[in-house]
């Protein structure tokens, strides 16, 4: 009987604690860009089949889950000869393409600039494993329309404000921009048409360190030459794990010889945030402290990005909290246009549970118990008498096991108790802290 | 073009302005049903399809759509006979069958008696059309484990917080009982093994009128005795709109002779429904305007009902705003065990359109307008100095058409707005009215 009751395979319920704090969550991420100027949208989970397998997902359109069509006969079965045929929706696997969709749609009727919120799930196919879920969220935030370096600036320091709204201090930003990367390559020897194997590679930095991102290199047959340029720059004693923001230190942590119009527009996002961060609440000190690094070594993988890209990175985790970046090319691709878009994505699932927010209802909720007896009338009346004071209220008949109860309601947020014994009025009940 | 890039048939986009007021909407819902001692809870929103074929849906079962599964061979589909035999998950078309199942997961990690707010989009493959969509909103609120009319009482009172504290005065709760229309039908003449089918018809009172009951009930080979006690009942001078909630009324609204455990039941519940109104916010006021009236007509189409029923009806609305009542049979049913249960269920995109509640942010959002010469640095240091003000803020680029950017903006929920031009600090902004 067991398993029989559990949820989908790879799928979660959430009980009333996790998901408190998971709506908590949400609803600073959706507060804080909403004061930074975006607004929340909302597309139905599931597009057609044929716009989810257009080549705008990557490897994830393979995770796409299929939904048969509606009254499929026998024969209809007995003809088809790949399941897709039989599915003319599915469920999204992420939020970009919905959005790309949803500009198309609607794009005269949106700003010019349009700042767009996605809060929402997304599903995959994945085979499940730990800290793999099939259906996850996912927050999207992308500014689409703005080709200029203003858009970078809102998004990073309203991303940096989220990450500040939800208590995770000292988020850093790692910054590099897709030109520099393809600069640097064509800098270091390698053909153009080899940069995207090679951006492959070096996206495994982070995990194979400078001697496995060179032996890969050799193994796909890169030209010795290169392989040695590569070797000679990861290499030096200037690790990217320090290379503070400025012009300076980006251009010095850049081969000699080597530029691209990418590092002014680099130097100029550092002084937008840095001005945005000392005229916000934390003032000067906060632009001091710039959380900004330059990484000519951060690739991102996503094909599609086009120009700055970014990553957030957090003392207590060992993995990225969020990215994003430029893509172009993309939201215009079913308008036959192109139409400039930047984006960041807040790894919902990796930060939620890295978020300890003070739950602020938490010190008013309380938990009348009752004894069996109690006349229900009354229980009623003194529940909304204390709810019209602001108090959150929880009515519990007394168990045998008072401590028990307690304890469990202590997790579900409650902060105080009382026996409701013979109180006619609120007045008469005396209050004790809980667990 | 345009019809390629629409969101799949039957589904909706929601674009900001719709967006913020659904959040809004269900924001209050959560917010008071919290208050009122309720816990959010969240399933997948899908379910193995074995599950939702079990039978617990009803009609609805036939409108889930179903989830290919995955790995599919040729020879997978040559083989099936069914579409069904393809699918191994489907979309919810309920969140009762979901909580079913979560109960019977979690039950020991939940209270004794739990209450449970779901709010959460289900799926039908219905045919599309006016004011039917293929995924829509439910807002399910349940308290799972008390046999006693506390629950009644509890479920009322919160939920008339809610349409209240949603600004939607004037909702009143038709209230009935199963056990008194079984009763009534009894009483009536009607042998028990047609309860069931006479109920169905009873149910189209409100569209068919007492002609239309007696008709389809002649239709249906009903004995003509009990059509001529219906028709006598239905078309006595009092009618159903007119029936006060109080002993009296209730017992004078039943037939001469006739008496259920369920009057006194009812009666108590309208005693504390009375209690609770009397001591929140409203004081005496509220509760000698008893939003209830007895409707021993009422029926609620769910065959799973087994004892109390109600329905929220509003004069600005021709159709009820949500509904639900006692269902003890339904959440053990995975368990095995009988498991007491009382569930109300919000008409969320009925009441969505009605409600016009106050964006508390409008007054302080602000839209900045820049010149495209404008210094991007002192622009993102304008706004976060705005943003620390605790203001939204919209930077726009002015265009040429100033006047319709404005008018569209007021629809954002923005109410204010300064050009740019040479300010340095936010002091030097002058603000003007939007619209």
């Amino acid at each position: 009987m067991a398993t029989q009751v559990n949820p989908p395979r790879g799928m979660r319920d959430f009980l009333p604690e996790e998901k408190a704090r998971r709506e908590r969550v949400l609803a600073v991420i959706r507060d804080t860009y909403r004061a930074h100027g975006f607004d929340e949208i909302e597309t139905p989970v599931v597009e057609d089949s044929s716009r989810l397998h257009a080549g705008l997902g990557g490897d994830n359109e393979k995770l796409a889950f299929g939904i048969l069509k509606r009254g499929l006969t026998a024969e209809d079965l007995a003809a088809a000869s790949d399941p897709l045929d039989l599915a003319d929706l599915g469920l999204r696997f992420d939020l970009t393409v919905p959005l790309t969709r949803f500009y198309a749609t609607h794009r005269a009727a949106l700003p010019s600039v349009f700042r767009a919120i996605q809060l929402g799930s997304v599903w995959r196919a994945e085979r499940p494993q730990k800290g793999r879920y099939r259906q996850f969220v996912q927050c999207d935030i992308d500014i689409i329309g703005d080709a200029t370096g203003l858009a970078e600036a809102e998004l990073l320091v309203a991303s940096l404000a989220t990450f500040d709204a939800l208590g995770l201090d000292g988020v850093v930003m790692r910054v590099n921009d897709r030109r520099i990367l393809t600069g640097l390559l064509d800098h270091l020897g390698f053909p153009a048409e080899s940069h995207a194997g090679v951006l492959v590679t070096l996206d495994k930095l982070d995990r194979v360190g400078p001697d496995g991102v060179v032996a890969e290199l050799e193994a796909n047959g890169a030209a010795p030459d290169a392989v040695a340029a590569v070797r000679a720059y990861l290499t030096r004693p200037q690790t990217r794990e320090f290379i503070p923001y400025g012009e300076r230190q980006i251009r010095t942590a850049l081969p000699d010889g080597f530029d691209s119009p990418a590092v002014a527009d680099l130097v100029a996002l550092g002084e937008n945030v840095a001005g945005a961060l000392a005229a916000g609440p934390g003032g000067a000190a906060s632009a001091r402290d710039l959380p900004l690094l330059f990484d000519p070594f951060l690739v991102r993988g996503m094909g599609y990005y086009t120009g700055a890209i970014f990553e957030a990175m957090h003392p207590s985790a060992g993995y990225s909290l969020g990215g994003g970046g430029r893509y172009d090319g993309m939201i215009g691709r079913f308008l036959g246009t192109e139409v400039p878009a930047t984006g960041f994505s807040i790894g919902f699932e990796r930060i939620v549970d890295l978020v300890t927010l003070r739950d602020d209802e938490a010190s008013d909720a309380v938990v009348l118990l009752y004894d069996s007896d109690a006349d229900s009338a009354r229980l009623v009346a003194l529940k909304a008498e204390l709810i019209a004071q602001g108090r959150r209220v929880r009515l519990e008949r007394a168990p045998r096991n008072v401590k028990g109860l307690l304890d469990s309601l202590a997790a579900f947020g409650f902060r105080q108790f009382a026996h409701v014994g013979d109180a006619a009025a609120a007045t008469d009940l005396t209050f004790k802290p809980l667990g």
